[in-house]
């Protein structure tokens, strides 16, 4: 059975500004690849309504999951819920259960539950909640998006709770051979070996060390067995002799 | 005049199976911020030519630039140049120019030319060469669309070489104020200040510190008075009395 799909969508000016450096995706790449399910593509958008909705209807039409990550705080700059609700012409409001857990947290810190807080209750129609143990304020995943805070340790947190829940595949295994050659020295022989072994993929990392030109290899595929067989072909025909 | 609208195109599979964490979107960022473009989207998409003509497509009809990252190395993996070629619509093969260039650079490292290393000198027909001062290998424009290598050395080198032909609009200013109060305290007036300076943008990033919430708010636009003015009543709305 192929592995599931699935692509992230980062929501944020602050992203596409520069202003800071977006470290979700390479948390939920890594996540992904262990589940065995595979990313195939991510997008980073403004905080802006009509962005976030067509992207969110382009990638929930062509993945299995979607995962996004951004703008559900309480400030008027959070707009995800709202835009998501949208995306999938259904109603959004205050929902019970997500008002009490905010209840229940700001009770104990001694905090008013103001209108901009209680913002973060909103929750599309259909929605079910994603635990945040960090700092309460739920995300949600409705149909297969999964929506949940741009924070990177709440995002992580969130992560781990919806991960459980969804089906994977054979994990990703990789295994990777790093050789002192330039990556246009082996590009025939990798390319052969590519063609021998479809159903494996390989990919050629170039780095430079000391002046001198190596490569990382590095061969894909969910079949252990495939994995070391293209191995130690890939030794042989990289090598010199 | 509004200020030039511009997208990034990533392309590799080492950044959606988590291998490689991508650099080149937040470098990006920032010089188009300081040069008044304004990144409007980005997008990650795997070694696949299919994947690379659909996003190639939808981002330069939508945006005024497009920057793409990785793909255009020697191995069988690097299928940028023909995809790009592909969504175009125009032919591609080895120019003389780029193959004087590589054929300059072999000869002074002693290395071969060979096939694998010629793939770097095919360019699509109608693009402008980009300089690659560091490994030669050239990147090109067609349209606006500006085709760079994925390694960040490289990618920088070539970025600097483009940006200073490119129209770019008042450089994007931005401004910031650093609060210990939670988001949800300051939503309200921070709402109400955003929509009196509507032609400003305000962004709020919360973070924990010791135990304290605290609220990063940055304010941006490309009209110095008006951002002092907004910072000197932003300072007063969400300092308590």
């Amino acid at each position: 059975m192929p592995n599931p799909t699935a692509a992230m969508l980062v929501i944020g000016d602050e992203i596409l500004s520069g202003r800071t450096r977006d470290s979700n995706m390479y948390h939920l790449a890594g996540e992904l690849t262990r589940h065995g399910i595979v990313l195939k593509e991510a997008r980073v958008v403004a905080d802006d309504q009509a962005a976030i909705i067509a992207a969110v209807n382009a990638l929930r039409a062509a993945y299995d999951e979607v995962f996004t990550s951004g703008g559900i705080g309480p400030t008027h700059d959070d707009i995800t819920a709202e835009a998501i609700a949208a995306a999938f012409g259904v109603p959004i409001g205050v929902r019970d259960d997500a008002r009490a857990i905010l209840e229940a947290h700001y009770a104990r810190s001694g905090t008013e539950l103001n209108a901009a807080r209680l913002r973060m209750a909103r929750i599309p129609d259909g929605a079910r909640l994603i635990d945040n143990p960090i700092s309460r304020a739920p995300g949600f995943s409705l149909g297969n998006v999964h929506v949940m805070a741009g924070v990177p340790n709440i995002f992580e947190a969130m992560l781990a709770s919806v991960l459980p829940t969804l089906t994977g595949g054979d994990p990703l295994l990789s295994q990777s051979l790093r050789v002192m050659r330039g990556e246009g020295e082996i590009a025939k022989p990798l390319a052969d070996l590519a063609l021998e072994f479809a159903d494996l993929t390989f990919g050629s990392y170039p780095f430079v060390r000391d002046g001198a030109y190596g490569t990382n290899l590095v061969v894909r595929g969910t079949d252990a067995a495939r994995l070391d067989a293209a191995m130690i072909r890939l030794a042989a025909v990289v090598t010199p002799a």
